[in-house]
């Protein structure tokens, strides 16, 4: 479907996260997977879906050579919590911590995707409101412990036990709660 | 977790669903399972929740032996778009007419799960609200030979490719649209 409109296309991901590169493997995209390392530094006055805008293309930002059929994708997501953002826990006890905030509240998730070739980039960002219920301390120990969250912003994926117990209701994309919102890649590749 | 709550009781998942089972398991629930045979009518002045209330109790119903520590889990989930149950199709190509009527509108997805003792039952409810972008009948027919959704109440699995790319947003539980309100159930399993 999608990738015979892509034919001599030269995907390229640079993003570890194995969620992304399964939701790519799903739309039965050939791609290469190209880490370049950066430091995720990003001006401090700014909020919600402007710092994931300003990782993604950040994050393109040293893929300077691409060639003519290239296309990069790279992606950054984020918890966003009473103003504040939640990044990757540093430890299992920070893990627990954000969690304990979460809990009984809602937060927003913002991801942004840049596009890039040889001669443009686009950027595009999805928001989800996500509604957590009481968690116990027993549970988001629980959680902790079974499934060392270190990998992921806000200290929780919404496909895993936590997110089977302790989610009541989301508002937006899931799949953007999991790092990409892949209705809007869908469609901005197809454009692109 | 959940599991240490439920020693000596002895689960039964009546329900042929491979997501409902894997639910289950993903839970670490000690479950076996046990299918009856029911026809699955339902009084026609019944609307939404009603009729997945009905439905899920009915398939409860010819388990009239439970023991002691036996808890019997049974569910039913439907679409529900402009006044009118979408159920499983019956063929691929009710399926193609089917996800032609859902594209570019949203519509509600509402799934009941009874539990039951020997002495007790509950029922309860959730509903969640998907909207779907304009499908291209492209987009549909490839979806539908290729994933052969006959098995699913309204065509689509939202955790396939179709949900992957035709879903830009939902507003409730994603759980539930897959048929298993997995929050609730794990609350209500617990006090049950």
């Amino acid at each position: 479907m999608i990738n015979t409109k892509l034919t001599n296309k030269n995907i390229i991901l640079a993003s570890g996260s194995p969620r992304r590169q399964q939701f790519l493997k799903d739309l039965q995209l050939d791609f290469t997977i190209q880490l370049k390392e950066i430091e995720e530094i990003f001006p401090k006055n700014l909020k919600g879906k402007k710092i994931t805008e300003f990782l993604a293309r950040l994050k393109a930002s040293p893929f300077t050579n691409l060639k003519e059929n290239d296309i990069l994708i790279t992606a950054d997501t984020i918890v966003w919590h009473k103003n504040k953002m939640l990044g990757k826990p540093k430890s299992e006890k920070d893990a627990i911590v954000m969690l304990q905030n979460l809990s009984g509240k809602k937060h927003h998730v913002f991801s942004s995707i840049c596009l890039k070739s040889k001669d443009k980039d686009v950027v595009f960002s999805d928001k989800t409101t996500v509604f957590f219920k009481n968690l116990s301390n027993e549970e988001i120990t629980y959680y902790v412990n079974q499934f060392k969250p270190l990998d992921k912003a806000g200290s929780y994926g919404i496909q895993e036990w936590l997110g089977y117990i302790g989610v009541k209701k989301i508002k937006g994309s899931f799949f953007n709660v999991m790092g990409f919102p892949v209705h809007k890649f869908y469609k901005e590749l197809l454009q692109f």
